[in-house]
């Protein structure tokens, strides 16, 4: 029997069964918008979480990852507005407290309540208006669509559009559905970062084998995206398993788990490739392909190298086949290469190929290539069969714009 | 005996004796402004240089690398407008010719002639414009401040001013000067990237001490800026020695040895922060202090981190003490930092202090000190005491403006 195949279908944090969520406005920050969402399974479920790797964590990190050890997770209690980072002990016990106020509210178990800050760092949570939000939460919790996309809409901070996805396949007869939200923007790099999703599965699933498919996802999704190179201190992709599916829990490796892991990749690769393409300021989604490199690490750090590089960005923005910029930063990235060896693309066209540069003929089919808001920069280094791909964006006047203004 | 005390002076690369330079229009890219110059010096020089480490190195700094073996250089030919660079076989071919004509046209060696190119990559060379650059530089050859003003300038790319600096010093009794003439902007990094810098002196100094000399003095200057992080495949410093001062040749450490080094280090430490401050677009020279570091290497990252950061050099850009940023490159620098027992300076203010924010009056303090042209930006991990120092500019509008429309 073959692996069946996931698809990707509509919905969000609530397309799989089993859990409730809202999104309200508390005036964490601003007056008026969303800004606390809440997501309650009906039952403690199935949980793995990853976080940031920033050494500089904040505080619902610090103490999620607590909560994380036990395995289990009901509600989780998200704010933007506020990162409640560098806020030292009486952050954590913000936190805490958080946590506990939700456990209590929902009649729920406090050890399995985590929560989720995003926004300003250096400034203590507001908590009166937190905890007033969380209740009006709880009061407005739901199933719906509608609830999915004003919770998806309380974790925006510079995002310019919500961000949903899900996919749904077939796992020993049943059928399983995963869904998410997630917020992206600035500072995204590499190990997740300022980088907030949730995803919640009606899947049967053990928390290990859980753990293990987050972790083969996350290395395939959230972690092949660069926006600024930055890297925040309150990343977190949560996600959590109802059951609700009703399949025979996935114990080990096989059929089912690998039809689960397929769903989630889905889901998964969707929000990164959409907290990319809206990247600060981003113009233009950029796939960025290493090819034909001697050894995995080389495609990696030259792929990297090239999606972080401010001139290689500032010239997609400025839709300029600038392949020389590409080139000089793969020869920095310590990976091996020959430049008369080497080929760069623009989509499907060539810019330099060993030695030979564009014509004017050809450079007018890359100006064509360059027009688009989606554009694949493919480099082949023709000295061995490894490939890497990351996901970013171009870098514009208005990345500058949000970012020379963000606090003030 | 105390080592003389080396103090900056007024000039640049004609400040030394023994050296006649030009810099003249050529068309090498537009009309109209000088893109060739020209150093030589009355006799073979002392010489030592120091190249990118971009695996991409462009034709003249391949070229270069061999001369260089040779220890000797009597004249340099220098263009702006196209870099010579990706350009195979061919551009080689360029480059070796270039020298060979220069050195014809001079009646000099031809092992003792190096060439440098900046501009646009993966163009040729325009020949026979280069060539007649060269032989009208030839023709307009002196050592008056207005040549070495002309040769300053033609080396500029997106340069908004001509980079000079010099530096007079006591050797053995007799007076030594060193001076220099620098072009930066774009792609600066770490590894001396998209530099390029000509230093000329008068003293008798050994090409093994020479090479020791520069060393250093790149150590404590141009490998500690840092405009974009990208890294350029031009990068060079050239250093010649005429021996015109007279003294007692330094061959060995010592007192000579220290004397001439610290003028050295005054050139090549005016020579890096003029390139920092004129970072492409820059609006601020800002210098990031980390200290207090666990380790020097720590520092170092964590410095060079923060410098990098496109979050925290907008934040600069927008007059905010956004001291949240600063941390969080820190944080993923890989540096150890205990949130809780850092501060974080802008001037002599404090913006963060071990969990601390500023509050209203600090804050007003921290804005004043935002306004000014010049930064300094100090993170205190105490934790250790290792301390290290990056200059580096703010990232602007205009760096995007710049960036976007290069090529094009």
């Amino acid at each position: 029997m073959k692996t069946a195949k996931a698809k990707a279908i509509d919905g969000g944090v609530l397309a799989a069964r089993g859990f409730r969520a809202a999104g309200v406005p508390a005036a964490i920050k601003y007056e008026g918008r969303n800004d606390v969402a809440l997501i309650v399974a009906d039952a403690p479920c199935s949980a793995a979480a990853v976080f940031t790797t920033n050494k500089v964590a904040a505080a619902p990190v610090i103490y999620d990852r607590m909560v994380a050890k036990g395995g289990k997770v009901q509600a989780i209690l998200a704010n933007s507005g506020c990162a409640n980072a560098c806020t030292g002990d009486d952050g954590y016990r913000d936190a805490e407290l958080a946590a506990l106020a939700t456990a209590g509210e929902l009649g729920i178990d406090p050890r399995h309540v985590m929560v989720a800050s995003t926004g300003v760092i250096g400034r203590r949570l507001p908590m009166d208006r937190l905890l007033a939000g969380m209740k009006a939460a709880k009061a407005a919790l739901g199933a719906t669509e509608d609830h999915a996309m004003a919770a998806a809409k309380a974790i925006m901070t510079t995002d310019t559009r919500p961000k949903q996805a899900a996919a749904s396949v077939m796992v020993g007869g049943r059928r399983v559905i995963v869904g998410g939200m997630a917020k992206g923007s600035g500072m995204i790099e590499p190990n997740m970062a300022t980088m907030l999703a949730f995803v919640t599965t009606d899947a049967a699933i053990a928390p290990a084998m859980l753990r293990r498919a987050v972790k083969l996802a996350v290395a395939r999704s959230f972690n092949r995206i660069v926006v600024d190179g930055d890297e925040s201190t309150n990343d977190s992709l949560f996600v959590m398993a109802s059951g609700a599916a009703g399949n025979e829990p996935i114990a080990r490796a096989g059929e089912d788990f690998d039809a689960f892991l397929s769903a989630l990749e889905i889901v998964a690769v969707s929000l990164a490739r959409q907290m990319a393409a809206d990247g600060e300021g981003a113009t233009k989604f950029v796939t960025v392909c290493v090819k034909g490199a001697r050894t995995a690490r080389d495609a990696e750090r030259a792929a990297r190298a090239v999606a972080k590089s401010p001139l290689a960005k500032t010239s997609w923005f400025g839709k300029d086949p600038n392949w020389g910029r590409v080139l000089a930063a793969v020869g920095y990235s310590g990976a091996d290469v020959v430049d008369m060896k080497t080929e760069v693309f623009y989509g499907r066209e060539w810019a330099f190929r060993c030695g030979k540069v564009a014509d004017e003929r050809q450079l007018a089919r890359l100006a064509k290539v360059m027009e688009k808001p989606e554009l694949d920069v493919t480099v082949d280094l023709h000295l061995g069969v490894h490939e890497a791909r990351i996901y970013t964006c171009d870098f514009s006047l208005d990345y500058v714009h949000i970012n020379a203004d963000y606090t003030t």
